[in-house]
């Protein structure tokens, strides 16, 4: 992908050289994870297209976006509510912070004892290798956990930084606090834009983001059957195309993938042999390319059937219900849509053990690998807390706790194939 | 101490054979940490009685309270408004959380990659190791880091837990959710208690309070002078001790010893000689008995001049503002004076560099040593952000993280006595 961009890299300001680098690194991780792959579906061709142009055409048509006057909004988090963002005109995409990319420079940045992800998107910036975040009028950060709200600080030296703070509680007193944050970034979004948010472009926001949660709750269902009609590791990149991708293309593209996937299970067919053990990961979540875990468990001999993840169903789960009566309620609905996500920055969070539960059953899942980024204190403590849950329903788990470094994929394998094993 | 108090560490379900051993090891500590000093406070002596009856008299005390009807408030945190629960004519009491105990079973609960303080309270409960928290009736946690607000729901299966929610910014949305928070401890105080808070109830509260915060204020006011006329340890102390003992009592004490440090100031007398270097101590709270640090300085040529501290100032900066118009004007005062606390929970924690500033000035300091405690994400990353603000300001800083264990003290020694040399 190296030439056409360059004049556009060098534009955003990237270090071309390492950019070069890290494409060329990208790619080979690609192949060796995704195109190794038997029986994948025709509609990851354009998965793979976008895939192969994530820093190429995908920025271009950001960069044409800005030159019609569109404002790009960055984002590390589902709670920033998408449906105003569209309807603000705005695109919004989501940030560079899967890869182990400038770690070391990062940690001149937030403490050493800060989880990969946190790591990764400061040192995308200091290293200047994101042209996502280098295209971003605005980035938009939340105070779900302590790691990503200290680093915000930080890192609004070197980025439009604003802060969306999310309640720890559901209370009503939060809940009132977070209507009013939703409101405030409304208020930011046409300040950015110099447009006023109507009722009318509220609901095509919600329709267009609808749109796509209905099509990724169509492709969940799907993995119910046996044999598996789609891997992991696809279900996991669509998950993650889904935050940066033109919202109606990728719609159109993933409910044309489902009618593949429901003609597969109708014929009985999947990428592995029916009888093949069922995982549901659940926890933290995966940015591109964080495919590491994706790939030891299904080169284990399992695949991947879930994920209980902001990459994933956390995203998904929820629609936002279409509301009558103008702009002060479609706002609230909003805000009432975001408010049922059961992210573990809550006290109680206590809508997740039966979420976990839910989708375990319902997607015929055999056991569950409880998925923690090194560092995540939130999620780290919820797995301990699910541990005892999930075996009192029988169903056996394993939790791991990792970064972003290769150094332990080895034991990761160790672990994970016993674990298999022991699934029946 | 032991014997005396058996039975009524028995009627505790203490483990009376570790419950003894720890006393031996505190008195111990205490011995070669306190009472080696030279100079000493004569008003010390009250502190060196309450230490050495730390679980023995102050227990008895808290339960001949409960035998007469009052409730017992336990706390782990300068947020729960110690103003209501005397208004609500309960004792408050800080929980152990200050010694490595227990440290292996805390960690069946809570993440390995979580702070010691944490893993401390986690620990005295397993082993059944405070008496004050198993005196407790209600103990209330709050949100103010992800490691405690995890911890306190696994907590919660083995205490009677109470949560309140501290907003994460200083928006008037907030605040007003803090509002809230305060009147529904308010509630909760008034449940438990079955008494009504009266305007005069909260007042009496407001006094009681104030005046512990001032004779804490005339204490910090008093560490100005040259040469220090009380050791950063004895102050630190008085500090730890005001979150347990009766505060009336506690106050007369205070102003008697500061009547004797006055005294001292104004003949020119200290407890090093005038120019030994000043050092003022500056981040995570030092729950008793975590002497570690100030032994440390204090054994290394330095004096300790301040605690800019849960455990210190930002405990007793701010006073409650005297409200008139009844218990709703009562309760925002009260909210109010509780927001302006400058904790790292905070997003941004704007006040915090210019409190650190102007404590380094008033109290003469010549460096400042950034403490954090090990995974404790929000001062580690305010630790970054003061380092350059020192700098800039030309004053010497050394950032250092550390737990319980005594593992690290010649390394900490080392670095530290390097850094006492380099200031002027």
């Amino acid at each position: 992908m190296a030439g056409a961009y360059d004049e556009m890299w060098e534009k955003l300001n990237l270090d071309l050289t390492a950019h070069e680098g890290l494409l060329q690194v990208l790619g080979k991780f690609y192949g060796d994870i995704y195109l190794s792959q038997e029986n994948r579906l025709k509609g990851m061709e354009y998965m793979d297209f976008v895939l192969s142009e994530v820093h190429g055409l995908r920025i271009k048509e950001i960069q044409d976006a800005k030159a019609n006057g569109k404002k790009i909004i960055g984002t590390f988090c589902v709670y920033v509510p998408e449906e105003l963002v569209l309807a603000a005109d705005c695109v919004q995409i989501g940030l560079c912070a899967g890869a182990e990319v400038g770690m070391e420079s990062a940690e001149r940045l937030v403490p050493r004892n800060t989880c990969d992800l946190i790591k990764s998107f400061v040192g995308f910036k200091l290293s200047r290798l994101c042209p996502y975040l280098e295209s971003s009028d605005l980035v938009v950060g939340e105070t779900t956990c302590d790691g990503k709200k200290k680093a915000y600080e930080a890192f609004a030296e070197y980025a439009p930084m604003y802060i969306m703070e999310i309640p720890q509680t559901k209370s009503d007193a939060a809940k009132a606090l977070w209507r009013a944050e939703v409101r405030r970034f409304k208020a930011r979004l046409e300040e950015l834009t110099g447009k006023t948010i109507t009722a009318d472009d509220i609901t095509r926001g919600i329709d267009i983001v609808n749109g796509k949660r209905k099509a990724l709750q169509r492709l969940s269902a799907l993995r119910a059957a046996d044999p598996a009609p789609i891997s992991g590791r696809d279900a996991l990149l669509i998950n993650q195309i889904s935050f940066y991708d033109d919202p109606i293309r990728f719609t159109t593209q993933i409910n044309t993938l489902c009618d593949e996937l429901e003609a597969r299970v109708a014929a009985g067919e999947g990428v592995a042999p029916k009888g093949t053990k069922r995982v549901l990961l659940s926890g933290c979540p995966m940015a591109v390319p964080n495919w590491k875990l994706p790939f030891v468990v299904e080169s284990s001999g399992a695949v991947i059937v879930g994920e209980e993840s902001c990459i994933g169903e956390r995203n998904t789960r929820d629609l936002t219900p279409d509301a009558a009566g103008g702009v002060e309620a479609m706002l609230d609905a909003i805000a009432d849509r975001y408010m049922k996500i059961d992210c573990a920055c809550f006290t109680p969070n206590a809508e997740r053990p039966g979420n976990i539960l839910e989708l375990a059953n319902r997607l015929n899942a055999d056991g569950v690998i409880q998925y923690t980024l090194l560092f995540c204190q939130p999620y780290a403590n919820e797995a301990m807390k699910m541990e005892p849950i999930l075996t009192n329903k029988g169903i056996p788990s394993l939790t791991l706790e990792t970064g972003y470094s290769m150094e332990d994929i080895g034991q990761l394998k160790t672990r994970v194939e016993a674990f298999v094993e022991t699934l029946e």
